[in-house]
């Protein structure tokens, strides 16, 4: 859980955050102050954690969090030094934990502290076009150009030699040196991550950011949806096409080639030297090896081993799609 | 036919009527006026009317509507308060007809009405990005946000609560409280509805609007285009992804979720509680179920029951066809 | 290669161009002086050609160039005017010599040259929204519209009586008589054209423009890239929804109707009166008939014969699609 951007407004104190998830009833041996909320790896002594899946136990045994938000049937897997926490809906409660700490993480307002470029420092450091805004907390590297109309919200880093587009809009985001975004792009804003609810759906906290890699290339009209836990990453050397859309939590290796009006759903894993067809779609929670050719059209809905060529929908070995359709 | 913004140039009379539509020769008793052009069930006496599907006689039989454009073939199914108006191409004449009512549908061009919001009555009463544009026929509700470049244009109505992000562009709509509209989105614009002509296509008007019902959410880079002789309509608390394009006519439920980069249709109707996977697509004049799911990438070309689940493209009931494609 | 925008830096020595793809040993007859880089077909005395497929071998018979970069095997292809230059990667050795001679076509930068419209001779020719920018070397027709915040970028022809939309970025582009562009349209950026190499990929330089036919209609959020080598065309009378990506090379021919997010891979050409539905996909390299109607959500990968219709992935025969589906 990288956090460069978004501020942490704890410590609080457990029994405060106790109220909010409807524990008011719970004794815990003293009041001590919490830190922070982060995953069952990363979090410290003083943290609070969450665990609502099996999957996750061998992590959860190791964990070093003081309190962790589960189940009844999920609680004996932690360890001693980690108080459980049993409340209804893991998720639920983590994102109104997870608010508490990090309140500014979960709307995407317009950025109202955007100015003009020519009232700040940049005016002088970077070539820019009409009416570009810069918002707080943004760096811009050397030899940078930045396109008519383009706003770069709040907590941006961006590095040398790199070309923004026009009608761009950034937020939340980690460019590396030698990046080109075109035209239109919208990268930064939450993802499509919600708990629904009839009547009035729950937002959770998207408190993730997106980091591109070195010599990249993002095509006009791209949408790169920022981590909710964690962050969404774009590799060195991988060129996007135009009017793709990457969810939250994906991340795309190295040296990458992904045609127009491709979809990658949320927390989907690709290795290096992936290659993806134009409209190919990538289905949520998967893992695409190295080196994998993903035809264009197909649609993916299970994890691909290095080295495949994959064709269909589902997709399956591009000589057995081709076998079968002939 | 609801027509709150667009203004009808009416009336007419008859006889300018026909003359528009070569039916001159045609005597009618008298030169009456007619009020307005409507569908066969919400048209009224004084107004003209049009009937080209025989799906449409159980209706077509109880018009109220003092005159019809529509064939030979079909004119019997009208009754005796309607005369039928015998004309090549029903849905031509109506085009024609309904240009002349609302000359202002047909053609999208910018909004040459919009000014800067610092001058106008709005620039206190919501909180606004750099260079946002109003057009003529604007009301906004209270405790709203409107992002950089954004431009409300003509005929819109916003309630409370709403955040629109930036570079929007939003005309002929009425929104509900508690939206968000995110950025780059174009919702609005008349549909993808003509009469295909070589060298020179006629346009039909679109005198319908877009609805977008409370605590819903339209993702970035989306386009919702307006209907042509009824409304599109987004239901309460449904939430969708970025780059979704729906299309004119089209009539989304309440609670339901649709991924990124789904498309749907002209004219179909969708319940409450569906979910559609990224990708997906819906044919057009389809009718979709309550609480019907839909997986990533499916094409959808016939009617969906209620509490159905769907796959494939052709989409079909999944459990069949994750067999068929073991 | 029609190329009215795009400046040729050359001549240039021939003993130049050899320095530059690493044949410095080479010894020709004299020093000549190259004048331009073109195809096989178009190029004249004093020209640099390119040869890298056996395909090309009849136009490559009667190329009047004076050197060709090709391969050992295809060397003896070549007519006795035209001196072989062999390289060990054809394209990319064109990518470099184009390059020389175009040094403007490889980067997409935003466009500084651009100005208010206020300041430039179209301020009393045209109607313009606010904020719009106008680049150099660009013409406009009488009796158009041009939206907010639209950028017009160096090199372009606009015909009259277009209506080009808001938030509209156009470059390298030829616009006739009669067209709408809709909001949100990117049109005339460089295509996805490069030569991968880990690390850092090679961009090969894109000449060509695009060239939209008259009465034509873009829809909103389309994105519409150059040519490489050759233009980007849309016939007249051609209507494109929302949300469409045709990719560079590609040609489409008149009275066609594409429907809303239908993307079209690099070079293919389309005939006339072609009808595409909804998010389908067209392969890159195909040859699409006159009169060919493929449904929405199909995904073409081989060439189509006039008069067919096709569904499917990979698309085939209606009829056949249907039947094997029920």
């Amino acid at each position: 859980m990288i956090n460069p951007f978004f501020k942490n407004n704890g410590p609080f104190k457990i029994s405060d955050i106790l109220r909010l998830i409807n524990l008011d009833d719970l004794k815990t041996v003293n009041d001590q102050k919490i830190n922070d909320i982060k995953d069952l790896f990363t979090s410290d002594n003083n943290d609070i954690t969450f665990f609502h899946s099996k999957k996750y136990k061998d992590i959860a045994k190791n964990t070093k969090a003081s309190f962790c938000l589960t189940t009844e049937s999920l609680k004996n897997e932690l360890p001693r030094n980690c108080e459980p926490l049993i409340v209804k809906n893991v998720l639920v409660s983590t994102s109104k934990v997870t608010s508490k700490f990090y309140p500014s993480s979960i709307n995407d307002n317009f950025d109202f502290t955007a100015k003009d470029i020519i009232d700040t420092k940049f005016k002088d450091k970077v070539n820019f076009g009409k009416n570009v805004l810069i918002g707080d907390n943004v760096t811009l590297g050397s030899n940078c150009l930045i396109g008519h109309n383009t706003i770069i919200e709040q907590n941006v880093i961006i590095g040398d030699n790199c070309s923004i587009g026009s009608n761009v809009i950034i937020r939340n985001t980690l460019i590396n040196n030698n990046v080109s975004v075109l035209d239109n792009c919208v990268i930064g804003k939450h993802g499509f991550g919600f708990f629904p609810i009839n009547e009035k759906n729950l937002r959770y906290p998207h408190i993730g950011i997106v980091i591109i890699g070195e010599n990249s290339e993002i095509g006009c009209g791209c949408t790169i949806d920022r981590g909710s836990m964690s962050n969404t990453v774009i590799g060195k050397n991988t060129f996007l096409d135009n009017q793709i859309h990457i969810a939250h939590n994906v991340k795309i290796g190295e040296n990458s080639i992904i045609a127009g009006q491709v979809g990658i759903a949320g927390s989907s894993i690709l290795g290096n030297n992936v290659r993806i067809g134009g409209q190919a779609g990538i289905s949520g929670h998967l893992t695409i090896g190295n080196n994998v050719e993903i035809a264009g059209g197909s649609g993916v809905i299970k994890d691909i081993s290095d080295n495949s060529k994959v064709m269909g929908y589902p997709a399956k070995n591009i000589r057995d799609f081709l076998k079968d359709n002939k």
